[in-house]
């Protein structure tokens, strides 16, 4: 069964695309640029788990919603808004939050997925051990499924959140056991040359390497110790 | 309140913008660009449109997302797949059918809607007496509103699809009634200097100003009377 894989060169979509990958799908590989502030470093890691999985090039497809940054709203697309540091304990909504940024990703997918008869959709939304962006709720990829299943042609597409529920330790132990190429990802919000260690996601992707007892092999600018 | 209409630049949108007028609400619109090949005169239209309820520049948003067409899969943004002759009496859908199109537009507005305060999204949307696409249904928009409420930081925004339940001939008689600028807007999905009168969207409209008694004020290369 072909499946598409949304990849945007982080650690838990890596550990997506292994997931597919073990279940047999035959893979379509899927990036979208929306004027985040890595972008370039991002389309590297995913051309390099592309190859990874011998994805040929047919079968692999970026794209671009540069409206997303034109609309604004969140540090990732605007220069103005500042990359805060982690608050790993706050219950806010950071400022890397991209207004309903998911529902543009999915849909992408899903029309991809209308074409080539993909019946499965691949995101790696993480909930239990996440940023706090209310479209990485379970309940939103239920909603969405509903969407989905009333607004194709096809009504058989499916979208699939493999590690929703895990936190960021059984992701990275997740991939070790599915020799996912975590060397090969990019995670870091802020720096394109070495990860800075301290932005939202450095820290989620530290603070689980650590609780995991695994050195993660990127280099980082710094790596603080995380609770 | 502030409202997002979504305005392609023909006869629906231009109803549902006046409706949006009629409640009260401060517009803004969006004018979406998918690489359909009538764009050039539906952006037209949208500007007209948007001149005659006096909306801003800062008020109006038009984005491109040439993806769909990359993607493919519609006549209306393939060149090898023709644009079929309407057939109102067939339950199958048309060429014209762009995959899960208006989840990538409902997407947008919503993204927007979050950054500049809109509580409303306006689509026209017709269902009773469309061309059977399956996202033009009412229960797709309930679960895109599903979506829209566990996915946005916001909570509060709502879709409406004022004219979902309207047929094509009752859509006539409310712009009339609402003055709408009818002779402003573009429906053909084949040519740009004069409507062809045979493509689904030409002839949904023709039949729906015979039924309504009322002369279409565009100009046609052909105008057939629909049953």
């Amino acid at each position: 069964m072909r499946a598409i894989c949304l990849v945007s060169g982080g650690m838990d979509s890596c550990v997506t695309v292994a997931e597919a990958h073990a279940a047999n799908h035959e893979l379509f590989l899927l990036h979208i640029n929306y004027g985040q502030r890595t972008e370039q470093r991002e389309l590297q890691a995913f051309q390099d788990i592309a190859l990874h999985y011998r994805v040929p090039a047919s079968h692999t497809m970026s794209c671009s919603i540069q409206h997303l940054a034109a609309i604004g709203g969140s540090s990732l697309t605007d220069k103005s808004i500042p990359v805060t540091e982690a608050n790993l304990h706050s219950t806010e909504i950071p400022t890397s939050y991209v207004p309903f940024r998911n529902a543009h990703m999915l849909s992408i997918a899903v029309s991809w997925a209308e074409v080539c008869g993909a019946k499965r959709v691949y995101i790696g939304a993480v909930y239990e051990d996440s940023s706090g962006y209310p479209d990485c709720r379970p309940e939103y990829y239920e909603a969405f499924n509903r969407v989905v299943k009333v607004g194709t042609a096809a009504g058989d597409i499916k979208i699939v959140t493999p590690i929703i529920h895990l936190r960021k330790d059984e992701i990275v132990k997740r991939a070790v056991e599915l020799s996912a190429p975590l060397a090969k990802t990019w995670s870091c919000y802020q720096s394109e040359d070495e990860a800075c260690g301290i932005c939202d996601s450095c820290a989620l992707r530290l603070r689980g390497f650590q609780r995991a007892g695994i050195i993660d092999p990127i280099s980082y600018r710094s790596r603080p110790l995380y609770q």
